[in-house]
């Protein structure tokens, strides 16, 4: 019998219980380059689920998929002295190829900004071939001092977008509609409410006029950014010397966007839905649905109970309903729970002699770990166990989301004075919403917090956090602060 | 109106063909970085249609996907003294990365053998986790001296599968089993007929035991090297001390398998089918099946006209068969026919005003390059359209694969003495079936050709190449050579 290996306590210990539970569920293995990981079978069949859903919402945006070279030449970096500043101590650096030194060495792309521009170039002469369109599934390189399993890596894997408009207003439209895509995704398919809103200036990407992020709140009350959007403006196309003949003839520079969500959210995954006993998969996500276990104890029982299941498989196969029918003679019925359970796969069908006798199955839900019965004609007919699962699986979907969205919103604060709020913060974590001028960004570094991103004002009035009595002041300067002020999110965050 | 491009001519000027299809369909562009290519949006879906057939053949095997690291460290390539010797010329080296030199350099991957093996020593240790299967989808880097795009390029793209079996034979059938799994692929997907065989010698990859090859002619008559597959035996797992306890409790070293296919695929499809109007797809891997070309002069005959093809696409949308629109109004008709020859899309189908009035419209078909009318009526009703849709497609199918298979049988000869033979082949090109002792593999390259691989004698007898009175003698030694001889393939080849 194999070891029914117990979690580090997830309320008090979590970043350990983190580890373990990639270790446990296999998700993926550190390797000897340091900060890489492999990404195991389990993983990266979420993964696969994750990028066929999205490719759908990309595409239908109008972007086509394509690949660019992994090796970027030194020079295209320098064109924008902005962007090599920000990703300089993050790149690996290609010196040798063939045998030989290279005359100009080569980044392993951090990202594909100017080998994509590079290629705009090339492309867009006239109104006539904007908007362009394009997207990559890839993995990328940046150097990471303080690695951790799919939140932080040295390589990850992403799909990186990148679009060039004749004008501002569209450009500005692309990045809100790719960040939206990100939030529906989240929300619709993986279960997590996520805040959107802006980057403040210092935290946005290298060279970009706007940042916008998806923060996502993990169990800790930590914040994970699952998402970003960047407006470049004309500063990357300046840069590269990009220029279309308008319609009204005249020369103009096209605004760009890039934006991608990567291998991260695989990690806010097992952070915002995980449990003491391992991962919770949303169903809409899960790489398999379910678990089916036969029990019996001899060849009589496994002849009665068995053709039950082949039946259900039939059914499982003709709705491409994925599945996992755990057969092992070496391991306890126990034991397969707890292999189910670890994997957070949404549901378990165990069925046994006296669950045939009673005309009975048991249906395990993983998300509340809770086992009903349900008549086993249910399992006899393709329509009945259709409806049956569409019903049990939207609605453990809600629920899920639901349980992520009340513990999120439980765990958001008005924030007063980050002097009085910061040390509450550093304790305890949580969202803190708050007005701040914009400067001195190095007060919520006291508290190891920072601003995930810049909100509208309405974010207060439209969701209930009772924040009505909220004054305007600013949280780092207080009444003193003549600077316009800005609503923020703060947090601790990965 | 753009310009009608005309191709070189695709017998007398093959090379330059292939280069400007892959320039006039926009299938791929050169950049900066020696020997890499961009792959643009039309080529991208056809790879894109690729993974996702291959992907099912793959996972049928058993084979569960994964992700591992882009970076190797110098030293797990020094394991495998052939493996280094095989790949040291080709490969690229990071010396920096996060603003540092690295103590030890890392290499990028020219294919990940190492490393998965190193995997695979942590995951083995009994029996019980073998076989043990997993694939990855990639790019690799094999620095190339004389790139082409497609065919020869220093970074590609590929599927590698790796596996590791308790005993010698399982491994053998495994290695076995892939290589006919790209050769159904080969033919029933991408209509190209290959020639499985093993590899000689001296042209097996680097440290393994056998490799066998699936070799497919082009137009001109050279051979490419569709896909191998690689029975590793027990040298790189003794390499890497990976050991597990067998059954009999005795302590064991696994054998390995590795098998692939490359972005080379788009190359062939393009040498094989393609025509002097550009593309020919195999409608079983084209990315777009039908282009839609409504024909109107004013806006009476468009509102006519266009209701018909708004129904199609409602057909084809519930069938979910791809297809391309075609109102542009900048262009007229015989560009639009033009463009959609070039990047070889299997179907057109035009409708104007007289078609209506006969109640008919017109389908082009992209491989005979002839039109047919039929009843406008069949456009009219989901399944009517869906049944003389399957028909036209398998016919077109089969019969791109018959052409190619009558091509390439036409250009087998029975090669007798290479002296003899060796100028034929040097001028005209063609596959040459021959017996050779396996020495003396110089005496191919005068005639700039290769033994391409070693058949069973059987292969004579299956097939009807007339070679009935096939003398056993050594096509390089003649008579006089006392080694046992071998029947091969000799080619040209890319």
């Amino acid at each position: 019998m194999r070891n029914k290996k117990c979690l580090p306590d997830i309320v008090n210990n979590f970043a350990e219980w983190y580890q373990e539970v990639i270790c446990l569920a296999e998700l993926a293995e550190n390797c000897d380059v340091k900060g890489c990981i492999i990404i195991l079978p389990y993983a990266y069949s979420i993964w696969e689920n994750m990028t066929l859903i999205l490719n759908k919402g990309i595409k239908k945006m109008g972007v086509v998929n394509m690949a660019f070279p992994l090796l970027i030449p030194y020079s295209y970096f320098e064109k924008e002295k902005d962007h090599i500043d920000g990703f300089a101590p993050e790149v690996a650096i290609v010196t040798h190829a063939g045998g030989k030194k290279l005359e100009e060495p080569l980044l392993v792309r951090p990202t594909s900004e100017v080998i994509v521009h590079n290629f705009f170039k090339n492309k867009i002469s006239s109104w006539r071939n904007l908007p362009l369109k394009v997207n990559q599934w890839c993995s990328v390189i940046r150097w990471e001092k303080r690695p951790r399993a799919f939140l932080r890596t040295s390589e990850f894997w992403w799909q990186e977008g990148h679009t060039a408009h004749s004008n501002y207003e569209e450009a500005i439209c692309q990045a809100e509609e790719s960040i939206c895509l990100y939030e529906r995704f989240c929300r619709d398919i993986l279960a997590i409410p996520v805040i959107v809103g802006k980057k403040p200036e210092y935290e946005r990407f290298a060279g970009a006029d706007s940042t916008w992020t998806i923060e996502g709140m993990m169990q800790d009350g930590k914040a994970v950014q699952m998402g970003t959007s960047h407006l470049l403006g004309d500063g990357f196309a300046r840069a590269q010397n990009i220029e279309f003949q308008d319609k009204d003839m005249k020369m103009k520079t096209p605004f760009l966007t890039s934006w991608g969500v990567t291998t991260r959210l695989i990690g806010t995954l097992i952070m915002v839905h995980g449990d003491q006993k391992g991962l919770v998969m949303p169903p809409d996500i899960a790489p398999i649905l379910f678990s089916l276990i036969p029990i019996y104890k001899n060849n009589y029982e496994k002849s009665i109970i068995m053709p039950v299941f082949e039946n259900l498989i039939k059914i499982l196969d003709f709705y491409n309903i994925s599945y996992f029918l755990d057969i092992r003679e070496d391991v306890t019925p126990g034991v397969k729970f707890f292999d189910s359970e670890k994997k957070g796969i949404p549901f378990r069908i165990e069925i046994g002699l006296r669950d045939i006798e009673n005309d009975n199955f048991t249906l395990f839900e993983r998300d509340i770990c809770t086992k009903n019965f349900y008549s086993i004609n249910l399992l006899a007919n393709n329509e009945d166990f259709y409806v049956f699962f569409n019903n049990i699986k939207d609605f453990m979907q809600k629920r899920i989301y639901q349980k992520a969205l009340l513990f999120r919103d439980n765990n958001i604060f008005m924030g007063d004075l980050l002097s009085n709020f910061g040390p509450k913060l550093l304790k305890e974590n949580g969202f803190y919403i708050s007005f701040w001028c914009g400067k001195g960004e190095e007060s919520f570094k006291e508290f190891q917090a920072s601003v995930r991103c810049l909100l509208e004002e309405d974010f207060i009035k439209e969701r209930k956090f009772g924040f009505n009595s909220f004054q305007k002041k600013c949280c780092v300067h207080d009444f003193g602060c003549k600077e316009s002020l800005q609503l923020c999110l703060i947090a601790r965050s990965y």
